[in-house]
């Protein structure tokens, strides 16, 4: 399937079968997921991946959204709540060793980055992280329908619950949005059959002269 | 291409070469777009399209991003800065015509949508909005590449001055990211050549037990 095929495959599935996503598949969507695109490619987040029921249940009491609890995998995306100098130091030494470069070979990109990111306030790399977290989401959803994996991306659970029983805030890391994976429960998905509603392409865009 | 292969062919170009993207690719890069989910559905973004070259270099003027004035097409991506009732009624009304199905069948949705959104700040609704372009961002990255077109992400323009020249302002709108589409100068870009450096994929994700 092309992007386009698999945009117009999936939904926003609301109920999952008891069908389990492979290691496999569930490594090839990862595999997208690290290989999006991230403002100067600092990547400022990370994705905890829920398979146990018990936890899954336990991120899914109380949230009206029962997927949480009856997908097969609940990918949890988990933004860097401040980006500090050592972060950009760890980034500089992981492209000096993948691109087998000297560090200081790097100067003048690091700071650029100290200058750009370390100036802003916290809330402000906070707010940047997260919109990256999205992009890889873009992904995620391309490449989950790719393999005809059903999914579903939720923004509205109890980041305070997730972040404690994740344990993400020891790591500098909130969750800002998630993505249920599983196959879709066909007949029992009311949602499965309903036609996808966008707006008239000349709505959304505007050529300018 | 499948969606890893296009992720691993495509990097943020520095120089593009004088070919134009044809009219027939945008197309569906635009559709991909329009195809891209959204927090309940509600797209709370628009595309502007920017070909005019005289228009390009005024948004590039003053900007380290040579690839504003030099790419063949420049997409911008701008949210919505509030969320208002009559967004929601518009919307209400586009799955009533879409779907075929009469507004009213819609008050448990709507109820749904004008407690969650509209008891919100407008800069949370704004900063939402601004997340959810970046999905199709990331939509734009993977279709663009399927299509062996190239892309430059760029976030670091002057907000001010694209939505005075666009006149977003009067529509509710902000630029909140844009994506320069063209072809690779492959022999004039240094960074065409380089490796793509990504996270192992152990510090990327965590498998929660």
């Amino acid at each position: 399937m092309n992007t386009i095929e698999s945009l117009k495959w999936r939904y926003a599935t609301k109920k999952f079968s008891d069908r389990k996503v492979s290691a496999e598949d569930l490594d090839k969507i990862l595999e997208a997921i690290n290989l999006s695109a991230s403002s100067t490619g600092l990547q400022p987040y990370r994705i905890f991946v829920v398979e146990n029921p018990s936890v899954k249940e336990s991120l899914g009491e109380g949230s009206f959204n029962s997927q949480i609890a009856s997908c097969s995998h609940l990918l949890v995306f988990a933004a860097l709540t401040a980006i500090t100098a050592e972060h950009i130091d760890a980034y500089m030494l992981q492209i000096a060793t993948q691109r087998e470069i000297p560090v200081e070979a790097l100067s003048d990109f690091k700071a650029a980055l100290v200058g750009g990111i370390l100036s802003r306030k916290d809330e402000d790399n906070a707010a940047w992280a997260a919109r990256q977290a999205y992009i890889a989401l873009g992904t995620a959803l391309i490449s989950a329908a790719e393999l005809k994996i059903d999914s579903t991306p939720m923004e509205g659970f109890d980041i305070e619950k997730f972040d404690s029983l994740l344990g993400l805030k020891p790591l500098g890391l909130t969750a800002v949005v998630t993505l249920a994976l599983g196959y879709r429960d066909e007949e029992g998905d009311f949602y499965a059959g309903l036609k996808k509603v966008r707006l008239p392409l000349s709505q959304l865009v505007s050529f300018v002269k």
